[in-house]
């Protein structure tokens, strides 16, 4: 067995940090050295979380400047605007730094403080940033030493729509993502509206008049695509744990295209990618087909009486959409197999 | 008080069946004076329905064609296909049907033929049947003998959509209706796909290249529009037992216009309509907010980025979307109160 | 129509106060008169609780001291201690006040210090409260003029209990009560521990070790009958919105008493109450067959193998179990009819 | 690597079956051969559970007599009355048998026939069989032929008694088991009352007059201690996909025994298991904390007044309450680490 990547996390209260522990664990390249938490320091870990009992032997320690000393990579599953008060000095430390927030993934820095609400405390970081779409940008991934995790609907957005915006394949490039998430998607902090009693049993929209990974989405699609996408995105608080469902809604440039030749981009486009499914032509992923798996799974459709063109793409936000991804731009780092430690299949049901 | 109605249901062991018996015990106009059910026959009510002990001793008996004998409306609340074997031999006797199934909502026979895949019974009725949506039909409504109640779907995608519709402010037409069903609105009948252990805790879209309501929809927006409606409909099943949430995505002919002017359209189009409720300007209403209750909640909003119109529709799919607006017709049928024995809030949480 | 009962509610933002609300607005005998809240004082109800909007058009008040001036009850609806603050000048003023939380259910001053940890802010009012359960004090009630609203676990536990403690039937009044709840009896507070994500799809008991519904189900217990009970009381936290199920095992003085004889003996008990109903032989009550009911469900059963007797009481917590209770206790008090304004069946499903 | 163990698996339709595949395809020991389903004969495994789409490549088998062939074990994740039907012709053949279903659990045949309601295929063999619970039988399960997996009631109950009564500290061997599982449980066949509709947001209790796991249990029980139990069990139906917990009620012989001295019992007992988890004192294991794990977690508490004894244990009904224990029980009998396969942390949430 090759060295092992020793590894720490920043912050690891949350749904987030509990499922990069429940996939590091597991995980036979690496070694998890350290994790910092503010609030639950020098509680054991397995006490917070008792499906570590047995699994995870550390405690939460003080987030201090030297708490990740000797580590290879760090984590960062803190809220917005943590990770890049670590940054510089991780870098300069040689450590990796993969931030599962939002601190690096808009390289504007305008743009980022405008949609995150404060100044950013290294913005000339911004452009040595790598975003962790292995999709896109594995190759730069291999080499980088600042990784922006992609966001959950970015992510599942996205993988929706690369084959069709990077050949050009839309006719106006007027694309609509209704996106469903499951509830841990808005984070383990104390908040009323996030009570069970509050979203058990309902269904809403949230956020039409602009939510943060619209511009995300927006600067990945007008980096691959020959034109701007005019971008509709609206995202949907579903009672469920975990899972992303983005229904993309597009018009083919040419809309005689048969389905089974669209369907055929998809599958050329990702021939060779570990974690994203093309289903087979009349399919409709449910978002329990990945349930705690790194997939992406994807199906195109025609919708009956328009003939517009859908696409419908499921990740559970906690992997494929946030943990398992980073998981995945750590392997490509350090140089393993990147299917390292993600290789199980979806819990069913 | 006036003379009660007296009210028969044709198959009441579904959940629109047990919506229209919790609502009819509590209808101040109504007698309810016979239920029939070939499977449960013989059963009490109470029996199958523990909720209505103490509320409703009638039994199941046989759909006999003597057993509706004396009443003055009909309410058949069977699967599609049951109302139209019916229909005749109750006009004849001067009772009025309600059909919560779908035998009369389609005008053309070919069409209704097509999607529910069988003959129909009489297609000679299909003219004179009314569609029982009563924003939009309330004169015809007030004197029909055969009512046609709409699907869950078409009523909240439709209450969305009218005032646009009416009154051509569509730049082109093209709609896109992304629409989210409670597990209730697919019945009651055993079935693997609808355990509990299938649905619970995940999302999924189905029948995106066609589904029965498209139809019905596109029948209502061409007859109240100056030019037909190019419809994208796709409905998906949420993890939910009540509720129907539309989102309704649009051009408008002007762009420019406000959104507090497009609400004033919204809210000048229902402002005598008891049971649609337009909210305020940045509310996102939630299913559970019509919990239980006969309103379709409404709210218009710009999305952020492309600035395209998205119109929120949520309604109880067991309630507006079926037993409750069935009641509402009986009411207009009838001649009494439109809002008797719907004026109950929605039950929260 | 007779004089309408003037009502004010102190706190109405949690679980208890929209479900007093819900049911007060659609109550024949009541005009609801203010509602207080500090925290949300000025804001329209309908804007907290869009459930409400077109049926309440009150707004949050300031909780100051001449608030309920004018009414003739107030329902205190806010977290424990904030009643026995306002009891002696709503008292004083001739004001009926009815406590749904805890600050008058506990007669002895120093148990309820224990089991509540704070100082009780007027003691010699404890002696004066009648503990609002009809089924057992229905004649104090109707001349009580400070009525402590019973707990929603002690409703269904002693409901269960009362035939069987009253006629002395229990063998060695060694009782266990195996307690289930909605998360709505968690309420509406910020908290981590009842977030969706925590407990969602995932059952656990708490406070094994001792619970506050304890010591008052017992106080209920040792004022009926010849001996006090050793009572086991154990609560649950169920993923579902509402209801309690209370599992409860006794044994018989007499094994060999028949089953349907036990069933007798709690269908006497609760022959002309018009909120408890004692299902036939074999049934078992589900809390959904009560959901949004004030009614309190019983079933009765010997085990099988061991004989032992085991009684299923369930209710929705919010309404027999809080505020429906509460609304029946006023009508005691106010000499209307018991049931009025509480007689919808339940919703289903 | 040592050889590969080549297994096969007798009807993988329901969620048993979907469960040991999604644990077999992650086994390093073992090699998945054949999967035989009547109904779905023909069709890909992962084209009926998508979650397993890269994962097996197997499709549906006939089970023909010789469809075993070759296979070292044979999983019968079936109905009652199937897997006897098959063990004589597999055991002759040499083929280990482990039945997660019933037929070979209970060793008295006239009580196996009166709960099971058909006739036994195969009496003789109910003596070879072995009780599957490795805590209980390690060494018998090594050199097995024929393993009667443990029922999921079953595992979790007797876990959580073993070290009381094998040690003979229960007063009177009065036991009550108050159990709740999911409704994964009930198994994936089509049925009314196990449709999301029916039991989402609902509780329950059933078969309070007699359950299946009763007898199983009380036999286990019987075999360990000095004295029969006087067993109460009662099981609940709780809205929820995976879990068992249970309840369980008891009085020690020595009343004043401190409780880190009953928790020292079970430590002690357990102290080897590596799938027995004993909690801290004061800790209330939830469901979710085993969630995919075979781990069964435990913790005894005193019943606050009573101080009757009161252990809470959990599993996931599925993993150690069905193809995990499934699992564990073949890594014995082929001499693998017991734990090969089943390391895996459990998904939280």
């Amino acid at each position: 067995m090759s060295k092992q990547i020793k590894v720490g996390i920043i912050g690891g209260t949350g749904y987030t940090g509990v499922e990069l522990l429940r996939l590091l664990v597991q995980h036979p390249d690496v070694e998890l050295s350290v994790i910092t938490s503010r609030s639950e320091s020098g509680r054991p870990v397995s006490d917070l979380f008792p499906s570590l009992r047995g699994h995870c032997d550390l405690a939460f320690c003080e987030p201090k400047s030297d708490a990740f000393q000797g580590c290879d990579v760090v984590f960062s599953a803190t809220p917005n605007g943590v990770a890049m008060t670590h940054a510089r000095a991780l870098l300069d430390s040689g450590t990796v730094l993969i931030d599962l927030a939002a601190d690096f993934r808009i390289r504007d820095q305008a743009t980022w403080e405008q949609w995150y609400g404060m100044e950013h405390a290294c913005p000339e970081l911004l452009d040595t940033a790598v975003y962790g779409l292995p999709e896109l940008n594995r190759e730069q991934i291999k080499t980088a030493k600042l990784i922006a995790n992609p966001g959950c609907y970015p992510t599942a957005s996205t993988l929706g729509l690369l084959p069709l915006i990077e050949s050009d394949y839309l006719a106006n490039n007027n694309v609509v993502i209704d996106a469903k998430s499951g509830v841990t998607g808005a984070g383990r902090g104390a908040s009323v509206a996030n009570l069970y009693s509050e979203v058990t049993d309902s269904f809403k929209a949230y956020a039409v008049a602009g939510h943060r990974h619209h511009p995300e989405i927006s600067q990945t699609l007008a980096g691959v695509g020959s034109a701007p996408v005019n971008l509709t995105f609206v995202p949907h608080l579903t009672p469920m744990l975990r899972g992303i469902h983005a229904t993309i809604y597009a018009d083919l440039k040419n809309p005689e295209t048969e389905l089974d030749v669209v369907r055929d981009w998809f599958v050329t486009r990702y021939d060779s990618e570990p974690f994203v499914d093309v289903m087979p032509l009349g399919a409709h992923p449910d978002t329990r087909s990945v349930k705690s798996s790194n997939t992406c799974r994807i199906a195109v459709h025609k919708a009956g009486g328009s003939g517009k063109l859908v696409v419908l793409a499921v990740e559970d936000n906690l992997t494929k959409g946030a943990a398992g991804q980073a998981i995945q731009n750590m392997n490509l780092a350090f140089g393993v197999d990147e299917t390292s430690g993600l290789l199980h299949p979806g819990l069913m049901p």
